[in-house]
């Protein structure tokens, strides 16, 4: 049908992301973290994108960007999409964003083609997906499911800002972060597209996949206490170095997380006090970040891994803080969904594929509100994607 | 000869150390780095205490300050002491300062006994020895010696200044270093006192040690470059992980250098990036420092060390790049300042024990150009030292 030609909406697509992404923290790289100046820059964006494919827009009270399309009559139950608007630190560019725009795409195509469906269609770019900022992720559509755990709002980024000081300076009001709640009967499902993030689909040479579910995760804080002191005079004997410790645990989340399938374990950060080359460290801290498909397996996981590091600290005379700050249960799709979804893609002449999501998602937050489904977009390394894709997807996403 | 009573030059040595804390970077503990506001606030207040004590004084073209008593005649040359005035972060108040202020308190003694030995003492007060701010060690005494590298003043600080533009701000002329140098003809000998920073006179109930030899060190800096990736979508087995990596060569330092007697090794920074808890990190970067009276034993587990950190890059697929930016030979000091050491402290009815120090000091540079001694003052866990023994160890300095 279009033959060799550029495809016009992956093209726009893809020049959408260019735009969404000088919206950053940073000069080198993308970063762009919730209640920032680049979170307020790139709803702006987003929502310019959304007036013209003829919805109407508003930064809900957790900072999420919601735009509406009605459908045959005003006020039906909505089909709701989208991603998240935010990224970790030095980020690709479609990571969340290509679920908004990929939604935004397919709300214009039926604005200009004047189709209204029997159910109103809601694209949602959330907030705080990523939980860069502050230690605590999917802020956005947990405000929007109603799960949002209150504590949350006095967690502390890097600088000690909370996360209720830092609304404020956006403009928000933490009090009526309640507000952002959606009710179930307000939506129809909601299906979330996004990059697959891994290796399976170009494996396999498919551009398209659907998820059977996401896997659940559980995240940690972990503090290792020892003694610091002088690296020129203290006895390799008589140390109670923290790094030392930290080390093992590290080798240690590797090693019980390899081999078993869709299992996988990370210490992405970590931090030796006072942290300088000649002092022995006398604290040491690090993130763990332990997923798998199965709740059983990642629960016997976790067990194992945080009484492994109890056990290194207690071998080396350390003190161990251990917080557990993040968890979510595996969240499965729904089959009709997942086939609806499949016809679709089958529709456009492709195959596709069933895979589980190793990735966190906001459809696993919103799954408490309605049913979920998702549409996995082959990618290159992970960061980039081709713009034949993105159209494929854009179909699929009228399925 | 004191009895009971607080001892009066002891009392003094505390009192100045509380005071010459006060000048720190941070509210809580104790920083003070190279060419900061600090830095220059303890040379000004350390220099009141010299003038006061008789000395005539200057800051020399590098940041030390030198303050100089005249023997009998005026020009003799020069029995140097002292230490360096600037610390670790998060230090003690007495690494360092003690020696500087001792001989002040020595001097002090001298000039209010009138008394004018047949040679001169200058006292000083270093800058740099501890390099916490640029990579680089010892910078104050090597120039005083004579050998610093003029390389150092490209090197720089964590916010990107070179130490070049630094000295300019505070006043300092870095092409004039040079000028900072010393000749051998100008000093008699050079004796410095320090908290020993280990537990070895403690353990053996001693107040005070003379030093055989200080052991020489390599310093490192180690950065591995694997992948970074999602931390819920790459497999165990397909991740190059460099935080991973890093862990295991922690492991190797701490394996090689435990039960070699006199060798430490120790991994005192450490940093994953990107560096949050949910990207795979793709680079880490630590510190290495590893330290041996003999040179020989350091020599051979520097090799080791640094083959088995290329050995584990490669195992994972990760690039290395090993930078070893500072390295300094096993230091002796000369037999007769040993054994005169030795005698003062026997004269005021103390025993005394010969140890190797574990720590670089500025007598390892400034025996470059003039025989050195060392005195070690027992300290309490490394950080606190008792009046009792300052005043003990400035009778030793008269000796």
């Amino acid at each position: 049908m279009r033959g060799n030609s550029p495809p016009p909406i992956g093209t726009e697509l893809m020049s959408w992301s260019e735009s969404l992404a000088t919206c950053s923290e940073t000069d080198e790289g993308l970063t762009r973290s919730y209640l920032t100046d680049q979170h307020r820059a790139a709803n702006e964006l987003v929502q310019d994108w959304m007036q013209t494919a003829g919805m109407a827009c508003h930064i809900d009270p957790v900072g999420n960007l919601v735009g509406r399309y009605e459908g045959a009559e005003p006020g039906l139950p909505a089909l709701m999409t989208g991603s998240h608007l935010d990224t970790v630190r030095n980020a690709g560019k479609y990571d969340g964003m290509l679920g908004v725009l990929t939604g935004i795409a397919c709300v214009k195509a039926l604005h200009q083609a004047g189709e209204r469906p029997n159910f109103a269609i809601e694209v949602v770019g959330f907030a705080n997906e990523e939980g860069v900022r502050f230690p605590a992720t999917l802020t956005g559509s947990r405000a929007v499911a109603g799960t949002i755990d209150p504590d949350c709002l006095s967690c502390r980024d890097a600088e000690g800002i909370t996360m209720a000081e830092a609304m404020r300076a956006f403009g928000l009001d933490p009090a009526r972060v309640g507000e952002a709640r959606r009710r179930a009967e307000e939506l129809h499902a909601f299906v979330e597209l996004h990059i697959e993030q891994g290796p399976v689909l170009e494996s396999k040479g498919l551009a398209l996949g659907t998820v059977t579910a996401i896997s659940g995760a559980t995240r940690f804080r972990i503090d290792l206490f020892g003694m610091a002191g002088h690296a020129g005079t203290v006895p390799m004997s008589g140390r109670r170095d923290a790094l030392a410790a930290a080390a093992e645990a590290v080798l240690l989340v590797e090693r019980r997380c390899t081999g078993a399938a869709g299992l996988v374990g990370t210490v992405g950060k970590i931090e030796a006090l006072p942290g300088a080359a000649n002092v022995i460290p006398g604290q040491a801290s690090f993130s763990l970040d332990i997923r798998a498909e199965s709740d059983a397996v990642r629960e016997a996981a976790v067990t194992e891994v945080i009484a492994g590091i109890r056990g290194i600290a207690e071998r080396r005379g350390l003190e161990a803080r251990i917080e557990k700050y993040d968890e979510n249960p595996s969240c499965p799709c729904s089959p009709w969904l997942i086939e609806q979804l499949e016809r679709a893609i089958a529709d456009e002449g492709q195959a596709s594929l069933r895979l589980p999501s190793g990735a966190g998602h906001d459809a696993m937050t919103i799954a408490e509100i309605a049913e979920v489904g998702m549409i996995f977009v082959r990618c290159k390394g992970g960061i980039s994607h081709n713009p034949a894709e993105a159209i494929t997807a854009e179909d699929a996403e009228l399925g």
